[in-house]
């Protein structure tokens, strides 16, 4: 591989990208600076919609798929080659930040822009693309958009999807593309010669270290379970201890009993207990029934194998005078991401002077998908205190212009390498 | 005390007795034959009115009080005296049943019909109360109404509760009397000579002895707690332990230590955690806060104070990262009911051919409330099981009438003591 001349990277705008991020974070703003963009909501069309106009300054051509994927397309000088695409969502959780999804579309903007001033045209066309409802909050299931782009959620399947208010995906897509007033359409899926994301890391690791960059290695594999305990309601005051079968005082048990079992030394293995509802929920009444769900995670496909393979036997041997039921949700399994790229990535980070590091999101990402049909990677930045899916989640203007020197002299190599 | 005659008593009827407690029940219906008529909603209202509606059929004159206590007033032949008082509570938790409180307000009712259909005059008034939300589920705390009239809760505390929905006690309560439509206010508050309240079991002692009718020695003691768990929302895929402040992992931690402490022998001592809230409660975000409540009881009072103050100090101790801060609501002593009304009801009992079991009450009940201001008593039916705050509570129609007349032959023996 060939370094090359790197200058064009000189032209990322610091603070462009920066201003932009806070222009994007009008729409869906709450009060304490947070940001509230759903999938498919006025406030994520809105967003959409200032995208495109920033996109057609620099001549980026628009059209959305049949799930409501958003690519803004930069020619090629050969133009009948499959692009390379970079790019990252738009929609946020109910209670989000400024920077988780935006700062990947944003970058990939500013990369396209950074060339297009510098005059440098390249063999591949490179593709931005916003992938549609990645976090899955309004609508399930996550990463909406770029599996059903992959082919590994149906079409159907995505677009009879509802919210809690009933709302069909297909017609909060016909009102989001209604607003958004793009009119081209394009054939859902395609083949793509290489897939780039930049992302907030969404976890400590680089902040602790002391690096302004990472470079992932893989994606951790998720098992999700429900698990629903059933005792009898009673009365508080009256219901003898040895009488009564108190679903919460079961649950509780499992639950520490399953964290306990979770702890591995590494501190690798991520287990959470999101969600729990009790049933009736009433403070004098002994409960009847306790919902609880278990998110699991591990980049190692054994260890995560082993870790959830624990839950349901152990739930059913603490059950006690209850009964209970686990159910488990399709598994994601971890995923290592294309070498060549890695390596393509730490040069362009070492040719633009950026330390960085090597590590594996914790998090699921577009890039999981995409994947698994095109060598793909990921750069990361630095979140203070490893925040995000929470308002308070920050970013460093500088690692952010940084990074995105480093995803622009990346996207020009692998747009020549043909 | 004077035996008499008690051919009235012969008036209890009881199928008019089952019939009413079945309509009743129509009033927050639940499919499975349970009842939701939690306190000042539309269908405790409804179920006044019907109430209102059957006393008015044996003369009995009607009005509130400022925390919505309903009253149901016979004459006596000397109408100035201290009345002698009966009743119960018609409001339920959200999944209860047909008896538990319907029960002493019916029983009460058909005491005074019985007195109305024999002609027989009293000395004293009799007058039949419906205490305001004695459960508390929906507005906390439980027996508002009682400890309100009997001034142990604030008025002005009381009207201010409001439910998870933000809806101000005050508020509810002046739309209950337009829907139940009784014009008369009278003050809250005042002197009565006796009060005696009907009631089931809600414990299974009865059952298992084999005994109709219990005569209550008193009332076990009550603490109830609120404790919340203050964390840090954060990603559930990101974010490894070391860095977690998760206010599930802490209550669980606590609930688990708190339930093993508070694991007496004897099992005397009635420890629950009915109600568990989780925020934001999402399966992929680590919980940021949760709130759960104890409710705790014993007969004894050494004890009582024993256990309870075990439960602030191991809620701090236990809080790992997170901070905790743990509420009490006022202390519910252990009460002994008046002797020389434990020793009537007997022989009321032993007149009528009852036979009858001494016991105390697990549960609270508004007559702790009255205990403290008149001479007071109770008396209880089996219920199967011991099953209370559950739909499927039931009682036995024989048991309720023989109760009744029981009950009818106190009221006119206090009623005629001058």
């Amino acid at each position: 591989v060939v370094s090359g001349d790197t200058s064009y990277t000189g032209k990322v705008d610091r603070q462009r990208l920066w201003d932009r991020h806070l222009t994007l974070a009008g729409y869906g703003a709450l009060p304490d600076g947070g940001v509230d963009r759903q999938a498919m909501t006025p406030a994520d069309a809105e967003a959409r919609r200032q995208l495109v106009a920033w996109a057609s300054d620099i001549g980026l051509t628009a059209s959305v798929d049949a799930i409501g994927n958003l690519f803004l397309r930069r020619a090629g000088r050969r133009d009948d080659l499959a692009p390379v695409m970079t790019g990252s969502h738009l929609d946020t959780q109910p209670t989000g930040g400024k920077f988780d999804g935006a700062f990947g579309v944003l970058a990939g903007l500013e990369a396209l822009t950074a060339l297009a001033e510098a005059e440098v045209a390249t063999t591949r066309p490179i593709e931005l693309v916003i992938w549609n409802n990645e976090e899955g909050c309004r609508f399930p299931p996550t990463t909406m958009g770029s599996s059903a782009f992959t082919g590994h959620l149906p079409l159907d399947q995505a677009l009879d999807a509802r919210d809690r208010q009933g709302i069909r995906v297909a017609d909060a897509l016909d009102e989001m593309n209604r607003r958004t007033q793009v009119a081209d359409t394009r054939i859902l899926g395609g083949s793509l010669f290489a897939y780039l994301e930049a992302h907030i890391e969404q976890g400590p690791r680089l902040e602790e270290a002391g690096y302004p960059l990472g470079v992932v290695t893989g994606i951790q594999g998720l098992r999700w379970f429900e698990v629903e305990v059933l005792g009898t309601e009673s009365h508080a005051g009256t219901t003898p201890r040895a009488n009564r079968r108190d679903a919460l005082q079961a649950a509780v048990t499992m639950i520490h009993e399953l964290a306990a079992r979770c702890s591995d030394r590494e501190d690798i293995l991520r287990f959470t207990v999101g969600r729990l509802d009790v049933s009736p929920n009433a403070p004098n009444t002994v409960p009847a029934r306790v919902r609880f769900t278990i998110d699991l995670r591990h980049p190692d496909a054994e260890s995560l194998q082993h870790y959830g393979d624990l839950i349901a036997p152990l739930c059913h041997e603490l059950a006690g005078h209850c009964t209970v039921a686990v159910h488990e949700q399709p598994v994601s399994q971890p995923i290592r991401f294309d070498a060549d790229i890695q390596r393509l990535l730490c040069e362009c980070a070492d040719s633009c002077g950026v330390p960085y590091q090597l590590l594996p999101s914790g998090a699921t990402h577009d890039a999981k998908w995409l994947s698994l049909i095109a060598p793909s990677g990921m750069l990361f930045t630095p979140c203070a205190g490893g925040l995000s899916h929470n308002t308070r989640e920050s970013a460093d203007p500088d690692d952010l212009a940084r990074a995105t020197q480093v995803l622009t002299a990346a996207l020009k190599r692998l747009a020549n390498d043909v």
